[in-house]
Formats: structure tokens, C-alpha cells, sequence
């Protein structure tokens, strides 16, 4: 039973390695999860409990993987952005989408009784995953706009579309109908005049998504020690810095964030 | 707000199919399951409960997702070989690495309990994945023999160490010096002479790994039914003829197995 | 000026080796050869001498790189099989498809007056190339038949478009117009009924195309040698078998062609 | 002999286009031409025929093809770097390689006697071909600066070698053996001390190699025209612009060279 006869059919395996210099982008979307969210009970347009959820999983994935610099999620989606200089795996495009989506859905499900209390989980979700290099930071910075822009565009709608369901008594057919051809400003005005919200009012995790980026905390904790020249134990205050992920409900697709957290695309052990 | 600047990014994400006519297979790992197997105590060399979990998420992935012919697990892994002929998600690669180890992972932390019982889990496990092309049968028999031969390797050796340590009570340290440098047949002695183990008694499992087919199966039934010339209810028995993924312990490298389950490399509905 | 600093350079090559146990086509195709053949005043719809010179370059090319099993060449597009087995430069693509088009074009100036006589090349023509895997030998007959195919309806309408131009005066617009819709067999019934000319008749080279395959060919030679117990000299006849690229124009969409030279598909040092 | 029942083998075929915003650089090496070199008796260690050679090849791939900014030679090798922003056959690579070495050898045999005149080219020579992306302008630059320095070497190496052999009649193996673990500074005293040569003194084109870059050139012609009120023709001035490939034997490891000729990295028409 010799394994090395056969070990010949490591050869086949490629390398995918994904090219230096480039920022790598990981995005994870939630498989099926229209029944999901319809069979879990998720409140409509905006479920609290699921987003934080995605938010608590996508920390975990930042603390346990390596060089993520930061993540930005909405719905049921989440991009993660590894450093540019980056070396884990030898950059192999397999190895980062893998761990990425499994710890995600690991965690999904481990987290799951602390967001959803009463709400039993029935089934594991899946997830799947896709990777995209960005050369250069602009680009990086527009493919981030670019799933800001589709939270807005998406969550306006949304908002509007279950109104009309919920508090017009519309069928879904024919909130989708009203809906049809409608401008974002239409949509405003349907919202105001109709149901007297002002949508720039509403929660800005909806209308932001979620943004996950790392930062130092200044930790004041109080501690007992014993200086060697005293008898008594004496309580001083400890400042412990560490760093965290932290997340932010804000506009990443104007040039403030980008200027209030230059050290997100530093690149200061990079290549170059 | 619009979308439409942005969307160039999307000419980023590269075209991951992969080449036709050729067995798919996704091979997934733990990821540090040594540490995880000590801090969840996992019975040493083999757990039957961590093993059973395995076998489960790895059914579980076979019933959720599409056009898998065969698995293969022993220890912390699982490799699953898609079908030739399959046209599931255009066969992009990241797609079938992202499935599989998100399916996975969610199921690991879902059906936990069902197999350790009292033994919390304490974290969210992760897991990677790697996708391989094989265009022949004898390339995807050859590597389905590698991973057999390996658990044989490694069971062999992980057992004798065990005794080494447990019964003999050697260090860890000691038992891998007493072990370097033997054979198969110098490591089968030292089990049957000192520890009074004869390998080929142990179980199948341990020593052949798992192996986790599609078969047929009959259900009979009871059912009640009222024909309408009848006033009253009647009991029948029906037959339902259902597919289910069957597990198997048993030799995989000589060609017995393949003999007796012909449909598994069948190409039915292949190109050709 | 140390070439150190800048040695990570080469970081970003990446590697390009194709799947083993798999054919391997390098397709090779005129770059605006429709303006070069008329710049060079080819005959229509076919010239001997380009044709000649075609598989000229693609011998050369069986001759000086290595493991290409079999060629097939029509008009200004040629295919190069290499073996399934083929281990040459790691099987890296970039080197099977530059080598291939590097060595026909410098052939292709270089043998250009053997041809093409008194009629000067005016500037150095262009080839581009692709490669292509195929799994079995199926697929490889199948591709050689899409090409061959490809070779008998572009040379029918070819045959037929330039007799109504060149015999009957059409304008090239009008020729198109006349054959817009038409099926094979009214093609052949025009060639016959117009211009006397039954389709079947035209030579192979033109209707089929040309393949080259291996041949081992016995050389008779006459030397001169002297034997030691002799004095003199004396002429001796001596047979040389010596492998030799030689092109036939024969379908290769049937099984005849692979049932007479089963070599070509032998796989007699391959993996398996 | 339907075609279609074969077209399927074109699903075969991967998209191989490169990532966006990246410089393409495609090298080409001549395949064997230490051989070559001798079997044409190359003047050692430079051979201004070859050299020039090379580069009227370079300037026919850059007229020839589209969006190469910049090309650099030496010895047998060429570097042709293609725009960030070009969209030349959709970025695919098999195109860029195929069209650079094929153009490149088809020129080769075609100028080959205006260079090297009474010396007859005996065979068709081969080049091979790779391609390189890289994301950043300074990557790009430290990739030309590798290959300069690559130059610089192997050109002071070759210089001592030669003189060694040519002048001091040593075997190849004993002029070998004599600069085996020199530095420069070593080689620079060898040549200065012995053979009276200040290698700074050298031509540049064997110190620096070949750059090609695009030029606009003001071409000052005579016209004899006639104006409408006259009745003689008259002879006038007349100034066009053309853009020009010209070579270039210049450092371009230093600033010096990219601050003389900032539009060759200005991404005047580029995604960004």
C-alpha cells in the first residue's frame, strides 16, 4: 500500500497564486438566503439581529485570519480587502477564499443563539465566495464605492417596496409596479408624502452598511500590585493599548474617510 | 449616487472554469485541528464522534450541493469529486471550493452537539479548501488511492504511538524516537507483540477511512388510504424508491470497488 | 548597479504549466492574411504555392521543437497536437505557443522563394496563437474534425464564390447575394450545372486539408566500404530507417484514418 | 459533415485576458542562439550586425502592433511593455505573446541581409516568449532596471572574457577560471591594466543596451505647389508630424531618463 505510486497525481495541482502589488478582495454572499431570511423570520426590509450577526462573523474572520486591512458588508454580503503586501499563503487565491467563507459560516452558526435568541437556526447556510485583485488604490476605493453605492440603491428600494406591502396593503406585484421606472427622487417623495419619512432619517447602518476597519484602544483597567519596598498591595491604573475591529456606519465613497484613516491603504511594509 | 462610475471594477473578476471533461475534486482540511483536537479533547488516535461529525458535514455538503459522485474522508479532511459532465455554476473553480468548505463549516458547528454531547464547542472551527482537475478515471482511482493509503499510513503509525504513549507510558518524545525509521511490518509486530494487537482487527473505519456513495434505496411504508368504493380507511404498504449518500468503510485502491459500483465513474450524461 | 534590488521582479511571473494527461493544440492562424494574400497576389480560392508553404513552416515546427504528434493545417491556419505525455519545458503554455509561432513565421520568410519564385515578399507577415487542452482522445478527434469540417464548408463556398466571379462576372457582392441561403448541395448543383465541375473531383488539399503525421521511412543508400581482410573497396547497399514528418490529405473525421496509424493516439510512455 | 456536432471542443478554450490596470510586459529570448551565434560567426563579445538586427526586429513589433510604450534590448532578449490602459484583443495574453515573437521572427529572416549582407542566414531561427504583469509604475521600472543591470553584468563579464581569450590567448576554461569570484571593480582593473581599456569607454549600446521609445519628429519637406492666382508652380516648405520609433542608449535605472519622458508612463486615456 505504497503511497508513492499514486503520489504522482500531486503534479496536477496549480499554482494560483494571486499576483504581487495587488490588493485582494474576498466577497462572500449568502447562498439562498431569500428562503432563508423568509423561513428564519427576518423582519423586512432590515432585520437588526441578521446584520449584526453578519457584522459579529466578519469580525471573527479578521481577528482569525491574517492581513485583512479592512471589510465592508451589507445585506447578505461581505467584501474582505487583504493588505497588498500581504504574504499569507504565498497569496494563494485558494487558500484565502476558503478560510474566509468557512470561518464565516463556522461562525454563522456558532454566533447564531446570540442575535436570534428564541429563533432556532434550522438548517446550516452556505456561502460562497468569489476573489478580485485591485491594482492600484483608486481602484480599490471605486470597487468599495461601488458596494456602497448598490447598499444605497438597494436599501432605497427596499424601504419603499415594504411600505407599500406593509402599511399600504399593496401585493408585492403591485408594489413592484409602482416602483417601476421610478427615480431615487421619486422614491424620496413616495416615502415622504406617503408614509412621512424622511429618508436620510433612517438608521444609517441601513443606509451605509458596515464598515470594518482596525483600531488602537486605550484600555484603562485597575490593577493590584505589591511595590518591593512596601508591605501593602496598592490599586494603580494600567493604560493597555491594543488594536480592534471596530465597526462604522459612514460614507467610505468621498475622500473624508479615506483622509480621517490614511493608514488603512498605507503601505508601509509593501514592495515599494 | 450612481452605481455606474464604479462598475468597471467588475471587469477585474477573472473567468475561474474549469476545463471540461475532467473530474472536479475539492479536497478540505481543518484548519490547526491540532490544537483543536486537544482543547476539545478528542479521544486519541481516533474520535469516533470527531469522525462521525466529519462523515455528517461531508453527507450534508453531497445532499446540499450539486453533481457530487463520490467523497473520501479519514482524519481532518474530506475530498468530494464532482462529476465529469457537470455544468454547475459553469464550473467556475471558486464557486465549487466555496460551496464545499462554507456547507461544511456551517454543518460542523450545526450538528455538533448530535455527536459530543456534554463537550462544548468553544469556538468556530475554519477549514481550507483546494480544487484539482483530473482528466482520466485511472488519474481520479490513482488519487483517491493516494488519500486511502495515507490514512493507512498515518493510522498505522498514529496507533502505535498512542499505545507507546498510553500503555507504555512513554513521552511523546520517547515514542516518535522508538518509531523513527521502522517499516509497516516492524510497527505491526510491536502492536502485536507488546500491546497484543493484531492491526488488521481494528476497525475498518480507522484503518480505511470513509468512503460516501449514492445509493438507491427502498423505503416501505405504511400508509392509509380510502379507495372510493370503500366507506373505510385501510392500511398499504408502498414502496418509495429514494437516492441517499451511503457511507462505507472499505478498500477503494484495488479494483473490487469500482467493479461492484460501476455507476460511480459512469458518464452517462457526460460530453461523450 | 546590483541586480538584486530589483530581482522581486520576477516574483510576479506566473506559472503556466497545463494540466497534465491532457492533449495539448497549439492553433496558429494568419494575421490579415485577407490583405496579405492579396498584396501578394494569391490565386483563388486556393494557391498551391501558399498552401505548400504553409506546411513547409509547420514541418519545420514538427522538426525542431518536440512531442508534436500530429499536425493539421487549411488555408492560413495550422494546429500542432502535442503528446498528452509531453513534458517538454515543464509544459508550460507561454513556451508552446511562442516557440510554435516564433519558428513557422522565421520559417515562413525563410523558405518563402522555394515557393513563391519571382513573387517578392514585401513585408514580414504576423501569426497569432492559442492553446487548448483536451482530456481525451475524443475530444481531440473532435477537435481535428471541427477543424476539418471547417475546412470543407469554407473551400465548397470558396470553390463556387470565385467561379461565379472569376467565369460568370459577378461582383464579389453579387456572388454573395447569389449564395446567401444556400445549402451544400445546391453549392455542389451550381458547380456542376454551371460550370461542369463536380466538387468531389477537386484535389484533396483543397477539400481536405493537410495533415502531417510521423513516418518511418527505409533509406536505401549506397556506400562504399572496406572490409578488413580485403584490399579494395566495395559498394554495399544499406538500409537506414529514419523518422520523417510527411503530409497526407486524407478525412480524418472517420475512424479509418485512427485505425490505420493507432501510433499517433498511443500513449505508450504517458502517465498511465 | 455538420460542423456543429464538433463545436462543442470550443468550450475548451480559457479566457486568458490580463488584469486590468496593469502593465503588460511581454520578453522574448532567441531560442539557442549561443549556436546560433556561432554557426553565423557573431563578433564576440557584441556583434553591432545582431544588435542592430534586433532592434530594427523591436521597431517592426512596435509599428506592427498596438500600445507598446516602451521597449528595451539587449543581447538576444527584447522587453515590450504594452499600456496600462490597452484593450488590444481584449488583454489577452496568447494574442500579445504570439503577435510579439511571430512578428519579431518573421522580421528577423526578412532584414537579415540588410545587416548582415554576404553572411548567409543558414536556418530559421526560434525565439520563445513570456508574459509579465506588473501593477505599479515603480514596478514597472524596477523591472527594466532589473534587465539593465542584467546588461551591465553580463556585459562587463563578457568584455574581460573576450580579451582574456582574444588577446591574452587563454582557453575559454582558463579565462573562466580567472574571473572566477571577481567584482567589478576586479574586472574594470583586469581590463584597464591589461588591455589599456577604460570600460566606461565602451560604446553605450553594449554598456546600456537598447531603449525604443516614441518620438514626434518634425519632417521638413519641399512641395512644389500652385497657387490658384498664380500660373507657375512654386517650390514651399512644408512641416509634418510624424511619431517615430527611436532607439535610445541611456541609463534608465536613475530619475533622470523618466523625468526627461514623462508620457511614456502618463495614463492619459487609463481607467483612472
Amino acid at each position: 500500500m505504497a503511497k508513492s505510486k499514486f503520489e504522482y497525481v500531486r503534479d496536477f495541482e496549480t499554482d494560483d497564486s494571486c499576483l504581487p502589488n495587488c490588493w485582494i478582495v474576498v466577497r462572500l454572499d449568502g447562498r439562498n438566503f431569500h428562503r432563508f431570511s423568509e423561513q428564519h423570520e427576518f423582519k423586512k426590509p432590515n432585520d437588526d439581529r441578521a446584520l449584526h450577526l453578519m457584522t459579529k462573523c466578519a469580525q471573527t474572520v479578521m481577528q482569525e485570519l491574517e492581513d485583512i486591512a479592512i471589510a465592508y458588508g451589507q445585506s447578505d454580503e461581505y467584501s474582505f480587502v487583504f493588505k497588498k503586501k500581504s504574504r499569507w499563503f504565498k497569496r494563494r487565491a485558494s487558500k484565502f477564499m476558503t478560510h474566509v467563507v468557512s470561518q464565516f459560516a463556522s461562525s454563522y452558526v456558532f454566533y447564531w443563539k446570540d442575535y436570534f435568541k428564541d429563533q432556532q437556526l434550522l438548517y446550516p447556510p452556505g456561502f460562497d465566495g468569489r476573489i478580485v485583485l485591485y491594482p492600484s488604490n483608486q481602484n480599490l476605493k471605486d470597487y468599495l464605492s461601488w458596494r456602497q453605492a448598490d447598499c444605497h440603491i438597494n436599501n432605497l428600494y427596499n424601504t419603499v417596496f415594504w411600505m407599500l406591502v406593509q402599511r399600504s396593503g399593496l401585493t408585492p406585484v403591485q408594489a413592484q409596479d409602482r416602483l417601476r421606472g421610478t427615480l431615487a427622487g421619486d422614491k424620496n417623495e413616495i416615502l415622504f408624502s406617503e408614509f412621512n419619512i424622511n429618508y436620510n432619517n433612517e438608521p444609517l447602518m441601513y443606509r451605509k452598511g458596515t464598515v470594518l476597519i482596525w483600531q488602537k484602544i486605550n484600555e484603562v483597567m485597575t490593577k493590584k500590585i505589591k511595590l518591593p519596598e512596601e508591605t501593602e498591595e496598592k490599586e494603580v491604573e494600567v493604560t493597555r493599548t491594543r488594536t480592534k475591529v471596530v465597526p462604522l456606519h459612514c460614507d467610505i465613497i468621498g475622500d473624508q474617510f479615506w483622509e480621517e484613516y490614511p493608514e488603512i491603504l498605507a503601505e508601509d511594509s509593501c514592495y515599494l
